[in-house]
């Protein structure tokens, strides 16, 4: 319901602005009642920012819901994160720059090893250099042909991971997996779930067979083990819904997939930080709206690393000058999602944002933090709000009813 | 949608959640400015979890909506109050230990006395004695038989309150209350309200000419008004949504009833505070969820005394280390609604909560009471959604979406 009041509401105009998203952001205290990671950070460009700006907190998903990183960036960007709920096996395609068309089916692979029982001993093909991979994909590319005439296409991911990608008619995605889980089983087979599947379960079953054939002289990778499959159907890009020209700045290939699915166009890959934000520079005449991913957040909170954690902090608000320099209308830090280093994962705290921008309200959170945010002015409020609010601050939002 | 979701995310482990209930919990100051029940207790280790825990503010229902103790405890349990705002006879008969059956018809009865022009004079029929309600009881249950060869049976709650459980194939609500609410008037009858309801409303009328009959020589206690009619349909208990093993323990019908309907096992009745903290203790290694529901908050409260509210709120804090000495993993203690003692009622201002756990985050309220509440991690959320952050602080949800 609110996405189509804020759709219909859409002015066009040249106002900027910048999303910097840094992943895992929100914490916990390493000690009882001490500072959060960000807490814990010297922050003073942050902070100042907090104490001109708005702050609050997010909930990506709901009240104690702990959000995959997919759905914490579909609400991000205002796309209900219930509803754009979407496959691995979609999120792996995109990210990998494959050249997707509508109504293709998707199918995260991963090479392993087969005893002559045709039990898996290694659901991982002894993690198989991306080199062999990328052999091995070329090689089934060459000798694979479906009994349908429907195309499949075999492409790399990294090491021992892979994307089959299935095109042509009625296909369908309610197939089982054939990943066993455990060593020692044999492959399941890719059942059809529904009399629907059927014809693409007589795709995918003749294709396994071709497989294994073709790769039975392979020490390790002499199998693929398939799951996540996912139809493709063009989302309501940010052009669409949001009349906005974005460019996505993204290392990591499930945001750089997430950003792609949305019509954003994802810049070439960077490495580090520093080249994010020159990427950023470089493009800031281009477009009038920026995601700018920083992965380390979650990184060093995924390994438990508080301090390596509040150092990434550190490091971003250090750039963050060359960010607001480029005079942003309306500057977004946040997180998609909390990943404290004490629990080593992703967690349902609500995740602090800060807003920047020159309407904005003052309020009581004077720097960045959580406990800050606790006082500022945005309150809590559903992450796939946010857009919202980033477009108003952008003049991009006409007046509701007279 | 929420829901569906927490369901699909469940994980069952050994871990502990205690809800300490105080009904009625939230109120007001006794002069402008002052303290609430809560501010005035002297509570010094509900103080201390505070400031170590996460704080925030429950709206039960909704903005504005004061909530009878029903919707109130349905809320806390994680089931929305309005789809679930069942009839108070549907109530009465789970918390008389009734042995119910799927699509019962539950009526609550009051015994009334009626003039010979049959118009009622007493509604209460002077509050007969508990004892003499189980006699008439009695005699009902031999004399009177349905025509449609359906089963009716009488049941005594309290004074001249009475279940009137009817059992057998189609029947339904859709009946009019026979209560005239006011004396000096006859009966009304129990008309069908829809034509679905006509068969179970030429039962109704002809078991009311029955009981008139058979209490005839009765002097106070000479007929029965019925109304809060309620068909029974079994409510998707709390193992088959979260997973959990739950034990209730509460001292008045009304919240064994709802425990009841939500297949939370009910402890043995008992009457004060410190019996139900000794249920809790010999009873926390065999289930993984507990509701502790203490009554006299509320009665206080609804009785206008401040002061004795203040009390057993004192009360509480005293007991509390008995209650967190068992080391429960999620602690929370909050209250069903608002009742404070200016009011001598209900109201709909939200409820203060607190919740224990060693994966809380910290926040800026010192101890537990309305204002510091305001300031609390938890931010003010809708009742409804306490459960999901309660399982997620006991890591029993996990991550939604890859």
């Amino acid at each position: 319901m609110e996405k189509e009041i804020i759709s219909q509401l859409i002015v066009k105009n040249d106002k900027k602005i910048i999303f910097l998203i840094m992943d895992g952001l929100g914490g916990l205290p390493q000690i009882p009642g001490g500072p959060t990671e960000l807490e814990a950070a010297q922050t003073p460009n942050m902070d100042r920012l907090a104490a001109a700006g708005t702050c609050g907190l997010l909930d990506p998903v709901g009240y104690g819901i702990t959000p995959g990183s997919g759905p914490a960036h579909f609400a991000l960007f205002g796309y209900d994160p219930v509803t754009f709920n979407v496959g691995r096996g979609l999120l792996g395609a995109a990210g990998l720059d494959f050249a997707m068309a509508e109504a293709d089916l998707y199918i995260r692979a991963n090479f392993a090893t087969m005893d002559k029982n045709g039990r898996i001993t290694d659901r991982r093909a002894g993690r198989i250099p991306t080199e062999k991979n990328q052999e091995l994909c070329a090689l089934l590319q060459k000798k694979v042909a479906l009994p349908s005439g429907r195309q499949a296409f075999f492409v790399t991911e990294k090491e021992h991971r892979a994307l089959v990608a299935l095109r042509g008619a009625n296909l369908c995605e309610e197939i089982a997996e054939t990943d066993p889980q455990k060593t020692g089983l044999p492959a399941l087979n890719p059942a059809a779930l529904s009399s629907r599947a059927e014809q693409t379960s007589a795709d995918i079953t003749d294709l396994i067979k071709q497989v294994n054939k073709t790769l039975a002289g392979e020490e390790k990778a002499n199998t693929l083990l398939l799951r996540g499959y996912a139809c493709y159907s063009r989302f309501p890009s940010f052009a669409e819904r949001y009349g906005l020209n974005p460019l996505a700045i993204a290392s990591y290939p499930m945001y750089r997939g997430i950003a792609h699915l949305l019509g954003m166009k994802v810049a070439t890959l960077t490495n580090t930080i520093e080249e994010e934000i020159a990427v950023l520079r470089d493009n800031f005449n281009a477009y009038n709206f920026f995601f700018v991913h920083i992965k380390y957040t979650d990184s060093r909170g995924e390994d438990g690393k508080f301090a390596e954690k509040v150092k990434v902090i550190e490091k971003v608000d250090a750039l963050l000058p060359e960010i607001y320099g480029l005079n942003p209308d309306v500057l977004i830090i946040t997180g998609d999602h909390s990943t404290p280093a004490v629990m080593a994962g992703h967690s349902w705290h609500p995740v602090p944002v800060l807003l920047a921008a020159k309407t904005c309200r003052p309020d009581l959170s004077a720097n960045f933090g959580e406990r800050a945010c606790i006082t500022g002015g945005l309150g809590r409020l559903p992450m796939k709000n946010l857009m919202a609010v980033a477009l108003a601050h952008a003049g991009k939002l006409q007046k509701f009813g007279a």
